[in-house]
Formats: C-alpha cells, sequence, structure tokens
C-alpha cells in the first residue's frame, strides 16, 4: 500500500520530532498548521512539508492527507482530533488527549473505523516495552512500584527552553504519562486513587507538585511523585516484582552507563510512528487507541477532582 | 562528668551497633538482657558487656546501670522504655519507639527529668544531617520530595538475614523511618496524610507494600513509596528546593561514587550515641527526644488507621 500523507496540527518542538520519525519512514509530509503563518511557513521549509497554513480546516477536510498528527497546545488537543477523525483522517495525538474525561471519550467516540492512536510515548521508551512485553509473558510478576517525575515548568517554558505562550499542567501532562506507564506496567486496572497537590502557582493558578497513591482491582500499588519544580531533573522508576526488582534511571536500565549516547525521545517517536502507520495498514500490533488509553484519563480526572475539591474553599 | 554505664535490652544485631558505639566512645558497658540467657551471655563476651541476664528488671531496676538502650523486637519498645524511665535511667530506644501513638505517648510523658531519645538514626546519616542544616539555616527551601525506600522482608528475616522469631512491620517500623526524615526535612508540620497498601502477607498479616501522600501545614509535599518486596533494595530521595533539587542514593549524595567505601549506619550510630551522652552531660545540641518525635507517630498511626479501615470489609 501507498504510505499515509502526514499533516501536522501545530509546528512545535513534538511536532518536529514527529517529522523526522515520519519522514525516515518514508511518508510524504503534506503539510502544517500552525496559528502563526510564518511559524507554521518556516516549519514546513525546515522539514521539507510541502504546504503550511494557519487554518484546522485546511487540514482536516483537505483532499491531500491522510493522516493527522495533532501536536498543538494541550488545550486543543481533543477538538482538533475530533475535527481531523470527522474530517475522515487517521489520527495521532499528543498527550494528553484532552483536558477533561468528557472530551477524551468524545474523541475516543469519533474514531469509527479510523486510526485514532495517543501518544503516551513513554510505552515505546525500549526498557518500557521491555518491562511490558515481560510483564505480559509472565516473566516479570509487579507487585508495587514507584515513580519519580520532575522537572522546571516552575516558568512557562517547554521542554526546549522556549518560552511558551500556553501553560503546562502537570495533572493533565506529565501526571498522565506516569498514570499511564504504571497502569502499562502493573497491567491492572486502578481501583483506588489518592491525591495531594502542593500550591498553586501564582502565575498558572495550577500546582507545580503532586503526590499520589494508586491501588490496582489486585492490590498492585503505584506511588507517583511529581513535580515541576525540579532544578535537576529527575526520572526514576522501581518496579518491586515478584522474583525481581527493575530500576530504571531517566528511562535507561539503571545498570546502563550513564554517558551511554542516546535519543530515546527520537527512538520512541521513530517507534510510534511505525506503529501508527502499522495500525493504519491494518497490521498485527498493539498500539494505544484513544479507547485504549482511557482507564488513564479516568484515573487523571479523579486526581483533578479530589485536587480541585480539596483545594476549594471549605 | 563520668560516663553514663550503658546497658542493653535485646541482644540482637542493631544492639551490637550501639554497643561499638557506646564502647568507641569509652562508656562502661554495664549489663545487657535477652530472653535466651544463652544469647545475652553471648553478646556480653563478644561486646565485653559487664553481666548478662534474661529478665528487664535486672536492667531497669539495677544499681550499675545509668542509660538503657531498647533494642528488643518493636513490640516490647514501649514498655521497655517505659520501666527503664520509671527505673530511674536515660533511655535510648531504637525505631519504633512503640506499636501504637498511644503507648508512645505514654512512654513520652514517663520521661521527667530523664533522657528519653528516639532512634531516628536516619537523621543521623552525614548526607541527611548537613541538608536539615541548610533547610534550617534558609540555604535550602524545599518544596516537595519523595522517598523510595524498599528492602527484603517477605520472608521474616533481618537485616542481618538471620531468621527473626518476631515480624517486622512496614508501617511502624521502615515507613516510620521515612515519614521522620520527610517531616525532618521538609521542616513543617504534616496536615493530609493519604495511604494506600498492597494486599496482607499471608505469614504475616501485615502489608508488604505502602503508598503514602503527605502534605505539610505550609503546603509542602512528601509522596513515599515503600516495600518489602525489594529482591534488590532501593533507597532514593529526591528533595526538590526553591534553588535547587537534592538527591540521596544510598545515603550518600547521589554524585557519590557507588563504590565510595563507607559504614554508614556505623557512622550514624556512633553520632547519635554521642548526641545521647551530649544530652545526659547537658550540653547544648539537638537529639530526638521521644516528644520531638510525636508528629511522627501522628502520621504513622493516621496511617495505620486508614489502612485498617481500608482494608476491612465493608
Amino acid at each position: 500500500m501507498t504510505l499515509p500523507r502526514i499533516a501536522f496540527l501545530g509546528p512545535g518542538a513534538i511536532a518536529a520530532e514527529h517529522a523526522r520519525a515520519f519522514r525516515q519512514l518514508g511518508c510524504p509530509l503534506a503539510a502544517v498548521m500552525g496559528p502563526d503563518a510564518e511559524a507554521a511557513a518556516q516549519f514546513a521549509k525546515r522539514h521539507a512539508v510541502a504546504r503550511s497554513t494557519d487554518t484546522v480546516a485546511d487540514i482536516v477536510d483537505a483532499d491531500d492527507v491522510d493522516a493527522v498528527v495533532v501536536a498543538s497546545p494541550s488545550g486543543e488537543h481533543a477538538g482538533q482530533a475530533l475535527a481531523a477523525l470527522r474530517g475522515g483522517k487517521h489520527v495521532l495525538c499528543e498527550i494528553p488527549l484532552g483536558l477533561s474525561l468528557a472530551e477524551v471519550t468524545a474523541a475516543a467516540e469519533a474514531a469509527g473505523d479510523r486510526i485514532a492512536m495517543a501518544c503516551h510515548t513513554q510505552r515505546y521508551l525500549p526498557v518500557v516495552s521491555a518491562l511490558r512485553a515481560r510483564v505480559v509473558a509472565g516473566e516479570f510478576e509487579p507487585i508495587s512500584m514507584s515513580i519519580t517525575s520532575a522537572i522546571y515548568r516552575r516558568s512557562n517554558v517547554g521542554w526546549t527552553g522556549e518560552r511558551r505562550d500556553w501553560a503546562d499542567d502537570i495533572i493533565w501532562h506529565h501526571t498522565t504519562h506516569a498514570v499511564d506507564t504504571s497502569l502499562w506496567l502493573l497491567d491492572d486496572g486502578i481501583e483506588s486513587v489518592q491525591a495531594l497537590a502542593g500550591p498553586a502557582d501564582r502565575e498558572t493558578g495550577r500546582p507545580l507538585d503532586l503526590a499520589l497513591a494508586l491501588r490496582t482491582r489486585t492490590g498492585r500499588l503505584a506511588t507517583i511523585a511529581m513535580s515541576y519544580n525540579a532544578i535537576r531533573p529527575v526520572s526514576e522508576v522501581s518496579v518491586f516484582g515478584r522474583s525481581e526488582t527493575a530500576r530504571i534511571s531517566n528511562w535507561q536500565p539503571s545498570h546502563a552507563a550513564a554517558s551511554e549516547p542516546n535519543d530515546l525521545l527520537g527512538k520512541a517517536a521513530f517507534a510510534q510512528a511505525q506503529a501508527f502507520l502499522s495500525a493504519i495498514a491494518q497490521r498485527p500490533g498493539s498500539w494505544p487507541s484513544f479507547r485504549d488509553v482511557l482507564p488513564t484519563y479516568r484515573v487523571i480526572q479523579q486526581v483533578y477532582d479530589q485536587i480541585r475539591q480539596e483545594s476549594s474553599p471549605a
């Protein structure tokens, strides 16, 4: 079959990551949309994308586009994914799929026979997918785990260090990663959610620190510490299994040399793009559909509700 | 002044650690008590302790003893500390001070003019005391932190690998360490406690895994993952501060070489014994009295109650 023609909603740093992956896989890069036409044009030039626009409809209703990568600010994800699916496009949507369970559910329900895939990209990190494979094969039986995931977002700066015109949200963005990875590795549904947040940031009104305790239906635990206050980033995962303890530091097995060269995000984005193409081509293989990841958003909605309720005046 | 004559309740591995420290500090080792007279006699011989007995009263009412180290099984701590204080002895009591807030409070109230000091020994680990000093001096302002603390206690084996005739309890023992260290570093009182536990162990009826979220009165967070299911032990602390991130691995700054020779427990036990002698000699300096650590036991009691309530049939 011919490879799908890919378009991008959002011309930011993560869109560039996707563009690199799909280009490597030989897909035509058809179009890119950004609200700032000039930035979109620059992205098109830099990544050999055929055309650029500042209008979402020019992508989601276009005849020269088969699949859309939603890589816009978080608040746009659900609406744009929905529009693209209704336009008959396959969709690969950045994390979070939405800023509420309701909008994520609506997007999931709009998929029909289209591929609607979530960028829960941590699943595609080699160390995570390898451990997950061992869990599914019954070689690793998890009992409990911890994740400490911390970056710096105290001022409103993205992961490339550039200032953003939209505010990141620790609950719906990075905590969604951590919860999804926990469910993925614990291989069970979450039954109990306990959440506490630090004070709201004065600039964004959102907390920058979270403490979570999760328990699955069979009693497996995940303890998740999240911070946007990390001057020095921290990414540590420990999984305590029946007959083994697995440790992951900075998304590498903790025995890996710290200096080992790597482009982990690039590798994961490539594997993710491959999975998306396989899904479109209806080849066998697992990939996180919008529906598959709804349990993660159910947990995140609970976290959000608990924290909102708790921080509102009594 | 003359150095106090020290006696030990319990002839186990941690008592040996205390004996080494007090011997180094020049204290006469007066007596040791163990329910197994033979084991007590062996301990006395090995550590140059003047006499041994299998009766608590022979220690707490004795004229040749000034201070008692309570290093018996956890369930005995509070009762023996109380008996020793009532016998007019100074007391250095192993963690946990008791298995309920009520018994810890009763012991604290019995202290009178005697020194009643808690072995919250993690405070004496050099990396912890150094960070605490910077917090108190206002050089390090913590916002949130995470602790992952995991060892193997699935079968009933102590830290030296020897089988125990009593069951360890993750809530009252190692979680007390983690909570105390969190309060110590966050330098604030805990306001909210959220706890989830894994299934109860079939042998002991107690959970082997815990997930905790704590928040202080000023909104500082501690996320604590505890496991007794660690085939490979894990000890990781991250403290996210206003202008710095501090990381501690295996109770060393995370930049320390993994192979650095150390006897951290020995060092901490020595510093702790020094603090106890200073307190008895009424020299200035801080040391955790039974009263000082009551806030930690208040948190632990809440954790215990939440988990008990949650695991009882609805």
